[in-house]
């Protein structure tokens, strides 16, 4: 890897080095939403780069960077937006940069409100991490057959709810619904028992496919833009009573959480891996070939009110049998067309031991397995009051490029 | 009912009568897309009517008029969208009007292209006709205890796909995907042998809800803009072998067609009827008063390439078990919140005898149970061109309120 230094210094461990460049939607007290980039603990404001003439050379509308999402801005394409990274990068590198002649359009990252980076259209969310797939299934079906027949051929997914998508930060109440509790014969309404996190990613489509259109497994990649940290929320109780035949419904769509940066599929490209090896052979409309799978470390925290912090998970998004590329092949295989700033999501990311498990489902298994805070308090799944906190970044030859961290506490219900 | 006539001629059994006042949104070959209403064959331009001062009383922006969906005109709200119905509905009455002056505001409607009316931002499906969960419950699960138990507990909803929701009169490729063959050991990839018309009804959403604040069952119907048809095309093998555990995905976005009108709630008013008694009682979120299910009959036909046109369906969306206040209230009950645009369908309407099924699915009986049309040829689902449409009308007294159609013809795979 080519060793790149900016000018802007910044901790050895930021997941916002120089290599990264992520975007996002910010706003400052007297200045509406537009976009910027994130470098060490500074936002630098694209809109005040574009209006300095930085971009003139790529040809790109300027108007892109004062929008409140960053939709128009991937519409421009790859070829665009891959140079308005590099430009930037060259910009924020070295030691000296006319950038330094505008220290007006860096904010401190502390000091700004970042918004939704996008407007979803559509959510999409698979259920792609086998050992997750294989928990659920011991827990709820068969522990000798815990994967249903079809999980080994199909990347299973299923819509979600894209109005509540909220950006790391905003806080949720804790649902209500109907719950079926243990010998009832009839259910109750009431605030959910088992709300609970899911660790995922989720990746931003960059680029329109047209109705009736497979997006082929080779081409995939060119409509992905970037990815992010993604909290999807569940409310197991719920959608313990509600699932059957249809899917989860009102056990998800209370909210899902977003981290702020994009992280451009660029940026990752130095951490790309194998992923597992896929047994029975998958369908030729699946097969792919590279290195598909990225290595990025996951922690998910909760930090009770007024108490420190407690890692419950260390996972990796490496672990994935079901690569994006293959998820996105099959989303379009029947002809289902995907539009730019459509999110999809990797579903739960397990890994093989205790330590990395996605969801508190799975760590306290079930709630017959409690954990023990440091406080000294237990948790079978999420206490209101608990902040959870989601944080990833990949880590290679000392280039580190990160997510920073999705987060949202529980309020309690009405 | 106070007795209106127009000094626009049109049939009896005109669905767009002076009583009605539907919206779309319409192109024609030199003007983009803009609103228009129904009125008997005619298209009358909305843009065309504000600009000439029509609606200058009602202080509502004139720009809503002129965009292409209907987005921005129901956001300004209820009590101004109602007044721009009136104001229209008198201006069109009687024998005379200022309007008489502007011909060229009125367009025929076989001349002008309509399309989608709304940005439909989520989309969902609901399950609500009891006579088609049991049909279901007795082909797939137990005759004898064909009904899930939450199904009287719960208006049973999923999350579908808004990217693929096209207008009517759009085409639609057969989809492909995997399907598990009969004793088959391995899944195939080929174009699905069964795909079917699902005869449901939509309505859009008039009012945004906020996250985390349920929309009550008293306040649902002020959320309610209005209705339209909607034909949820279903592949059933590509269904089947997908939908455990998470619900239908690719067996259902390949396509869903939507009527272009948009039947206001308010000009449905007259044909409200009493609903199914709900056995056992229903959660006191889910209670309701009043009449709130709607006297609309409906029709499904098949139409062969260069055939003539089959009726194979007559239902009625008073059938519904679960009505549209009940769907909205439980949609939000968890706190998730709905926006201007969003989509809601019923599930398919069935009634209780075959002749009232509202897919093909039930119609032929999972294959077992073919019908002939009348130039001979069988069907158990649909054939490659064949056209499915979907029309609907309420009629009372002589006061006709109707949909016009959806329809779409299915193309071969690639």
């Amino acid at each position: 890897m080519r060793k790149l230094t900016s000018w802007i210094s910044y901790k050895e461990d930021c997941d916002f080095s120089i290599y990264n460049i992520p975007f996002g939607i910010f706003s400052t007290k007297n200045k509406s939403p537009r976009l910027g980039i994130a470098i060490g603990d500074k936002v630098l404001d694209l809109a005040g780069v574009a209006k300095q003439g930085f971009f003139d050379k790529i040809k790109i509308d300027k108007k892109v960077f004062s929008q409140n999402t960053l939709n128009d801005f991937i519409s421009t394409g790859k070829p665009k937006t891959k140079k308005v990274r590099l430009t930037l990068q060259k910009l924020l590198s070295g030691k000296s940069s006319a950038l330094q002649d505008f220290p007006k359009l860096f904010h401190n990252q502390s000091a700004v409100k970042m918004h939704l980076p996008v407007a979803i259209g559509d959510y999409t969310d698979f259920y792609s991490s086998i050992e997750h797939a294989t928990n659920v299934g011991m827990m709820f079906r068969d522990p000798a057959n815990a994967l249903l027949p079809n999980w080994r051929h199909i990347p299973v997914g299923y819509h979600g709810r894209s109005s509540s998508i909220i950006v790391s930060g905003e806080n949720i109440k804790r649902p209500k619904g109907q719950l079926m509790m243990k010998d009832a014969k009839r259910p109750v309404y009431k605030p959910s028992q088992r709300v609970d996190f899911e660790l995922e990613m989720g990746f931003i489509i960059g680029k329109d496919s047209a109705l009736g259109k497979p997006v082929s497994i080779e081409k995939a990649e060119d409509h992905i833009f970037g990815l992010a940290l993604f909290n999807d929320w569940s409310a197991r109780d719920i959608q313990k009573w509600e699932y059957v035949p249809l899917g989860p419904f009102l056990g998800k769509n209370f909210a899902s959480s977003l981290s702020p940066w994009i992280v451009t599929l660029e940026a990752l490209d130095p951490f790309r891996v194998q992923g597992p090896k896929q047994k029975p052979a998958v369908q030729p409309y699946l097969k792919y070939s590279g290195l598909q799978n990225y290595d990025i470390n996951l922690d998910v925290s909760i930090t009770p009110n007024k108490g420190s912090e407690n890692i419950v998970s260390h996972s990796n998004f490496k672990f994935m049998y079901w690569n994006m590329i293959q998820q996105l092949a099959h989303h379009t295989v029947n002809g289902c067309n995907v539009r730019v700033g459509d999110l999809m999501a990797s579903g739960t990311i397990s890994g093989k031991d205790v330590n990395s498990y996605g969801s508190m489902l799975e760590i306290a298994w079930a709630g017959s397995k409690p954990i023990t805070l440091n406080d000294g308090t237990q948790r079978k799944f999420i206490n209101d009051n608990d902040t959870v906190t989601m944080r990833g970044y990949a880590e290679k030859e000392g280039v580190r490029v990160g997510f920073g961290e999705v987060k949202a506490k529980i309020l309690p219900s009405d």
